[in-house]
Formats: structure tokens, sequence, C-alpha cells
């Protein structure tokens, strides 16, 4: 197939999220990468912003050798799930087939008369974001869970800090 | 009276929805249905798209013989209490009374000059929206607490299968 | 075919746009009159809000008996074409046709797959919203062609009053 | 009278505006401000944001001694001119006066059941905002049409700097 | 220092939020007061207008013979953290220093390269919006922790009567 | 220097984009191009959706060996220019330099303490972004002035055709 589409918030990125590319480009021949609830960022559930998640994805795809054949798109939310599956398609390019285990993503896109493909995980404790996001500002646990490209990212901006700051309160 | 107003989210319309309007319709000529949240579909909350509940409220009303009575309206959440008064009159024919049990709906008409009138409910179980949405996907239980057509109309749309689907998860 | 969708922004709902219903349920057992730019109102472009327009569209229908062969449903703008298919879907009953002149609808459908059919109209001065609106304040020329409940219903709003108002301008 | 209200762009605020202020005081002990398109900067025709237009009116109200006689508020576009006068109404101090020349704002307070009360106006060319925005950035001009601390606040922020960049083109 | 800028929601404005003005004002010339989730109302944690707020701000000031070193402005909530900083700045006169204690406040100034200066509170209780929200509708007790004029202006628009309205819900 | 960013709307990407770029590419390491007005799309100054647009750019770059050191990103317009350069920042990787001839771009990123590098054209021609829409549907002259793996695109998605239709009026 030419182009799967694999669809998640990638908060922050994660081994998971690599293998599932992997398998979704063992498959394809392109695979567009959209990133969901783009608009949010400094929350406890959703900490970095697009361009920063943008730019830890880029950066481990290259280091992968993968870069090439990965398309990163931001897609905002809608909050009007019924205009979702037109919404994203008007932000992709076009793809071929839908990689996803979200319950929802599978109904909007059965709904609309495509058919999505299941992830096939194989380390479990690597696909689960929100344990990796509540280890982060703890303990070190989290950083054998993202690429080494994601950890030095994080790093950079000063990530952990972030999340230390606003676990006190992320509402003004 | 001429004309009166009735509010609800109808997810779905259920028999205590139709013997609300048939209230109305003993003081009223006509009954404008406020359909509230209709930017909303496909969360476990709020199943079906605007489109869909006029579709099944519509075809209820033509079975009873009430259709020719009745105006069907959309309004959208517009997350901002002091303007909710003004939205729903620029959606809405002209009423001239409006029925609700709803607190915050009571509150914003009182403070706009305009008093809202109580529903009297006769058969409180048919009455609960909540009750019946848990009921759907689990027994036929539900079936007993919609009118007819809303039952046939579910069944076309398939409506079963997409709250089950969702009930694993309805946020992207 | 059972349902047919019209869509136009019936600023005012004019003797046009009667007949073109009368076509649409030559061919349909039912109309989906679709209002667009429902946000809008007290502009000389966009004079009546969309409660207005529905209750003039509603009395007319009633008096010509087509009232119980209707369903009226508000379309705001969205300001992004690529989504408009699919939030028009989302606020109307299932349709099997759709009845338009308009460039952009034509096409927008036809990229969705679904065939625009084109409405015959007869007598072209009837079908000219830009020339009413401008003879109303102006003139009683208006006034031929409109249906009578529309005539009626701008005299009950004062609506001559308030397009001469606004005709000194429509900015705040 | 304790309240009056008088909505402007103040783009920039200039002698015209002082003098409707003081018209204002002379029937009411206090005089409401509301800053209209409050989003919105620049642009040729709205080239400061509201900050800064709160500054320019607070430092002139001050010097003139009328600060604590004032309240200004900012009201960002609506886009829905039926819900103007409530979106209004919920971000001001509640008002027993209303003073424009503002065709629109008099016909949506009249169909709210509010009096809208003419503003005279002595000196014509100093009531011209356009003339005054098209002067700024070729001639000193300008200058004699608004108070002191509006051309100083100018200055400081290099304001007409700002406007003869964006002559070239205020769009992205 | 010129200005001071302090945060909150005011809901409602209580004497631990006047201690606090007292205290910019013992730093700084100006304080500049930015009520945020303006257009919120009518919910149980945010019962009031921004016209409602501004107005018991106002005249408490006044009482205080404070009214003259200050600014009120209203900062809509932005539900983008990334623009919040730049969004409040826009609605603002310019600042040199703000005051706060909400964690989320200090990380997005932080990482504009803005210190956030802590605010310190001598008498805890009357800093306590919730519990004072908790009190209003069931005890007196709530009128010890609020300015005279507050308790005035609630009395006026009946602010008791809609807060034990809506607390029997507040969604529609 | 590491990364460059540059702005444009790319209706459609032509040949002076694509210099543009290697001009970018030339300075720094690698090249944001970001995709403004990426909401818009069926219209006859904005034909094609921001998926579309990326699909065109970064066939083109790969064609020419460039997508390797090339980030795409979308930028929806936000309607209010004071936010604009934090809206940008949060949805691009972080970069070192802007390069725009853009009016606006340059005045927002100076009042951001940021120097806008202007882009030296050579063809001017081929920067004609107007003239090329204008010629598109009429001539074959527009495939002269965008690269090879463009006039496949369009061709593909029947782009020609989408303006023709459309030429006959963009608005609903």
């Amino acid at each position: 197939m030419r182009r799967g589409l694999f669809v998640g918030r990638f908060q922050p990125f994660h081994n998971g999220h690599l293998e599932a590319i992997r398998a979704v480009l063992g498959e394809c021949e392109e695979c567009v990468i959209a990133v969901g609830s783009s608009q949010k960022s400094h929350e406890t559930d959703n900490l970095f912003t697009l361009g920063e998640r943008i730019e830890m994805i880029y950066e481990t795809l290259r280091a992968e050798g993968l870069a090439q054949r990965a398309i990163i798109v931001g897609i905002p939310d809608i909050n009007n799930n019924s205009l979702w599956v037109a919404h994203l398609k008007a932000l992709s390019p076009s793809f071929d087939a839908v990689y996803s285990n979200n319950a929802l993503v599978k109904q909007l896109f059965a709904e609309a008369g495509i058919k999505v493909k299941p992830l096939k995980l194989v380390k479990r404790e690597d696909y689960d974001g929100t344990a990796i996001r509540k280890s982060m500002g703890k303990t070190k646990e989290w950083e054998k869970h993202v690429p080494p490209k994601v950890k030095e990212f994080v790093a950079r901006i000063d990530g952990v800090e972030r999340l230390r700051q606003i676990a006190e309160g992320d509402k003004i």
C-alpha cells in the first residue's frame, strides 16, 4: 500500500509509537503521523506544543533512518465528532489505510466507509503514555520508554521542570 | 397561547419527551422543539447527530399526527451562559411561553424577564435519558421507553453498535 | 425519491424559492430546506435571523399546504469549504438528492461523490434576491416577488424599517 | 443619570472621542467606554491592540481629570448581530443610557427596547478617524486631532512606523 | 515600579483580592487587575459576568480610594496555553511585573522570560474563593470575607438566589 | 544557521517557492515551510486544502532531493495579529531565522524582537501566485511556472476543473 495514517497525541513520543510506525512502514511505503489535540500544551496530560512534538518525532525518525518515509501533520481538536474524518482528511495528504486502536477513531472511520487496521503491540508497558507522564518528574523510569532523541529533547527544553511546575495546578 | 418552546437534548427522543410535547400542545397551538448541544454526536451521552435527532423526532410526530403543530430547531452550545437566551431567540421562531424543568434554563429566562413553566411528568422512568442510554447496548429494556419510530430509526442507522463501539472510549 | 435537499439563504424567502420547493416536491416525497449563513442577521445582505426566516418559510408552506412535506434546518457558515458537506450532513436528516444552482455547492458535493441536480427556473426576476433586497425600503416593488405570508411577516416585525436604518451602515 | 455607555473603536483615540466623553459626562455621573473590535490590531484600519488603546484613553482621561468617572471595557467582534447587545451587556457594568451615532448600534439597541441618544459633534474634522489614520505616516496633520497623551503614546510605541510598514500590505 | 499585573477570576471579589491589590500597590504605582475566564457566568464556580465583576471591583476600589491607581481588563479563556501570555499582553496596558501564586501562570510567564512575583497572603481563610462560594446561599458566613460594596452588589442583583437556583444544575 | 522558517500560502506551490527554499537551504541546515491560511480551500484564491498542498510540496522536494532537509507545518488563520507570532511558534519546530517579503510578517516578528531576512527573487514572473492562479483553467501558461510534480498532482486531483467550477462563484 502507498500511504498509511497513524493517529496519536504523542505526549511524549515513546517507544510504543516508534514500534507502531515501523509496523505501518512494514505494510506501506509511507506513514502519515497525525498529531491530535495539536492546540494543547502545558497541561499535565498534554505537556508539549505541536512544534515540540514535531521536533521530537522528526529527530527520532531521522536517527532511525525513517524520516524520508514519514510525513507529520497536526490535527487540532474540532469538538464535533461528525466532522472529524473530513477535518483530518483536509489536513493530511491522501492515505490508503488507517491504523489505530482508538475506539472512537475506528467508529468514525467505519461510518465513513473506511476500515481501520488494528496495531499489534508487543511490549505493552512501552505503550502506556499515561504511566510515562506520571513517572516524569518523579523518577527516571520514563526515560527507558522513550527513544534517546526524545530524552535529549525533553532535557533541552527543560520539560521535566515544566511538568513539575504545572503538576501543582494546570488551570489559570 | 400561540407558541410554546420546549428545550431538550433528545439523546434519544423518548416517551417522556413525547408526553411533554403533548402537554405543551394542550396549552399552545404550536410547539417549538429546541434541540440543545446540537453540534455533539458520537459520545456516550450525546450519541446522535442533530440531523439524526430531527429525523427521529419528526417521524414520531408524524406517526402521532402532531407534525403540523411542531417546529424543530437546533441550538448549538455557546459556552457562554450570558448569551444563551439571545442565542436561542435568534435561532427560533418567536414564542410566548417556555417549558422546562432545567434549573439553568429557568434562571437564564427569569433574568431575561421570561417566566418558565414547569413540565408535570407522569411516568418518571420514561423521563430518565441517562438510564435509557445506559440500557442501550446491554439489554432491550430501553426499547420500552421510546416511541416505535425511534426504535426503528436506531435500528436503521445501527445506533446500538455505535454506542457499543464508543463505550470503550469516546475520546480521540 | 424520498428526500431532496434545497440550499439557500432565504433573505427573504421569495416566489422563486417557493417555485423551487414545488419543483423538488414534484420529484421527491419530502424537501429539506437548508437555511445557509444561519448565524447572520441585521446586515443589508442578510437582514433576518434564522428564527425569522424559519417563521416566514413555515407560514408560507402552511398556507400553501406544503408544510407536512418540508423540514427546515439551519446551516451556520463554517468558513472551511473542505468541511462543508460533512457539516451539512450532520445538521440535516438524510437525503437522496441535492438541488442547487450554486457553483461551489455543486463542486463540493461532486467531490463527495454526490451529483447535484439543477433547478429549472421559470420567472427569472422572481429569483433575484439581491434585486428584491435593493427594492425593499425604497419602493413596494419587492412585495410582488414574495408570498403573501412573507409580506405580512416583514410588516409584523417592521423589517423594512430595520433595512432602512442599517442601510446607513451595517458595521459597528 | 448614573451611567452612560459610549461605543467606539478608538483607532486611535482622538479629540472627537474626548469631546463625546465630556458630553456624556455632562448628562451622566459615569461613562463606560466600550472599545469595539477589541481583538484586532496591526491592520491599517485597526492599528492598535486593545491594551494600547486602553493605555492611550486612560492616560488622556487622567490628564484631563476624568479618569475617576470612566470605566473602559473591551468588546471583541462577535460576528453575529443578533447576539451583540447581550454580548456587550455581559462585558460591561450596567448602564442607563447609550450614546452613539452608529446606525447598526442604534437599530440593535432599538430592537432590544433601549433608546440610543445621538452625540452632537462640534468640530467635524476631529471626528473623522479614517482621515486621521490616512494622515498618519504621511504628514504631521493627524497630531492636531488627537490629545497630547495620544501623540506621546504613539511615539513611545513607534506606532507611525508600524503603520508605514503594514501600509505595504496588512495580510499574511 | 510603574505597573504591576494581578491575575484572578474574582468569583466573587473578596478581602484576599483586596489585600493582594494593596500589596501590589505597595510596590507599584498602578495595578492592572486581569479578570480571567471573563466569558463565563451563571455556573456554580463562575457565578458573575465580567460586567458584574468589574462593577463590584470598581465600587470597592472607589470606596477604598484606590480606583485611580487601578485598571481592570477582561481576559477570556483562550484554551491554548501556548498563546496565553501573548493573549494577555494584547488585552492589557503594558506592565513591569506580574504577581500571582498560580502554578500555570508562573510557568507560562517563566517560559516567556518574565519572572512572576509571589503574593504573600496574611489571612488564609480570606483567600479561599471556593469556600466563599460554597458558603453563599447556605449561611451568611461568606459576607465576612468580602468587602461591604461586594455584599451590597450581590444583594442588588440577587446573586444568592442565582446561585441557589443553579446549584440544582448548571448545565443545559 | 540551524533552521530557517519560510512562510507562504502555496496556492499552488510554484517555481518561485522552490527557488526560495533553495535560498534558505543555502544559509540553513533545514527549512521549516509554514503553510498559511491552512484551513482554506475551494476558493479562487485558496484552491487547495492543506493536505493537498503538503502533498505537492513534499513530492517536489523529494524529486529535488531536498525532502530530508525540510519540515512542513500548517498555520491556520488566527484573525488576531497580536497572537500570530506566538501561534506560529507553537505550531513549528524552533527556528533561528525567518525569511519573508511579507510586510505584516516582517512587522509582527520585528515587534517580537526577531529580524526577518528578505528573499532575493530572480525570475519575478515565477513568483506571482495571483497570475499563476489566473492562468489556470484558461491557458496552459501556468504549467511553466510550477515544478513537474505540481503539474502532475493538479492533474491527478482534477484541480483545473475545480477552479473552473468555482470561478462562477466561490460563495455558498
